[in-house]
């Protein structure tokens, strides 16, 4: 983790820290501000492409950061796009996943159609924490017939789990910067 | 017209209509399947970087699919991003912006610091139908100080007027495909 976070210390002073939000006691990771530096959000995506493997029929971004991601990253891997969505957003037939939050539980949705089965998915999202969000989307996207082996997030906060998590499902996972706690 | 829209049968083939999306008698063009395509989304964006005019130092999304479109701008234009979310959603101090919905108000903020007067901004959306978001955007992003003078859409839904709207208000406007009707 020490080498990744040398390697990206240019990328994670343009992340700034929100403490409190969106509630008391939780250090929000604002990533607002490495998007609008151009050098640095071209280099986050340049990093990232680099260390996606072989090749990627589908860039799969979870809302709503993860489509700035998913969007940016189509380009360099000549892959399009998929929308993993909040439930009800999406105007097609879907198929849907639930996952647990601290309290009840969430659902993000895809299109049914949105990919022929055996198509190579990488999954993006800007951060990565406890990973429940983005094992449902790989779960979703499992169920849909995808080939789904590897994850790229800007950040990870690695004492969540989320990243280990999505290993054991068996996945790829990277991330360019890290920060310890919550 | 006619001729964007001949010049763009290959994208406007890739856009499918849903009907009575979110409501009864609404036919919603839906644009996931072009992003599902990655020729037809490189095409769409290299389009929209060609017909963009002069340096810009921001390309501002619009929340949700706008940030897609912002995102793969980036690096074609060599510019940063600006995400307008719904408000609530940022975490920093932020300014936001009302505008009318059929039924009531709705309101869009951005970062009070996200841009540095006199930054040249590009606005983009996947879709411009009556316009109250987009020149909502417009106002935030000139209260901020920026010079907001293009916007760029994928899809044009003239009829309702957003588009014209947002020229009455200075800015130079583009999209790549037009829908009768709404």
């Amino acid at each position: 983790m020490a080498d990744t976070d040398d390697r990206n210390a240019d990328l994670r002073a343009l992340i700034r820290t929100i403490p409190d939000f969106p509630k008391p006691g939780v250090q929000f990771r604002d990533i607002t501000t490495l998007l609008l530096d151009s050098v640095g959000f071209a280099a986050a995506i340049a990093r990232m492409a680099a260390g996606t493997q072989g090749p990627v029929d589908l860039v799969a971004g979870i809302e709503a950061r993860g489509f700035i991601f998913a969007a940016a990253l189509a380009a360099p891997l000549g892959a399009g796009v998929l929308l993993i969505r909040k439930d009800g957003k999406l105007p097609g037939t879907t198929i849907a996943e639930d996952y647990a939050l601290e309290y009840g539980t969430d659902r993000i949705a895809m299109h049914a159609d949105a990919l022929v089965p055996g198509q190579r998915v990488l999954l993006v999202d800007d951060l990565i924490a406890t990973g429940g969000t983005a094992r449902a989307a790989v779960r979703l996207l499992r169920k849909a017939g995808a080939m789904v082996t590897q994850a790229q997030f800007l950040v990870d906060l690695p004492d969540l789990g989320g990243a280990d998590a999505l290993r054991a499902d068996g996945l790829a996972v990277d991330s360019l910067v890290a920060f310890a706690g919550h």
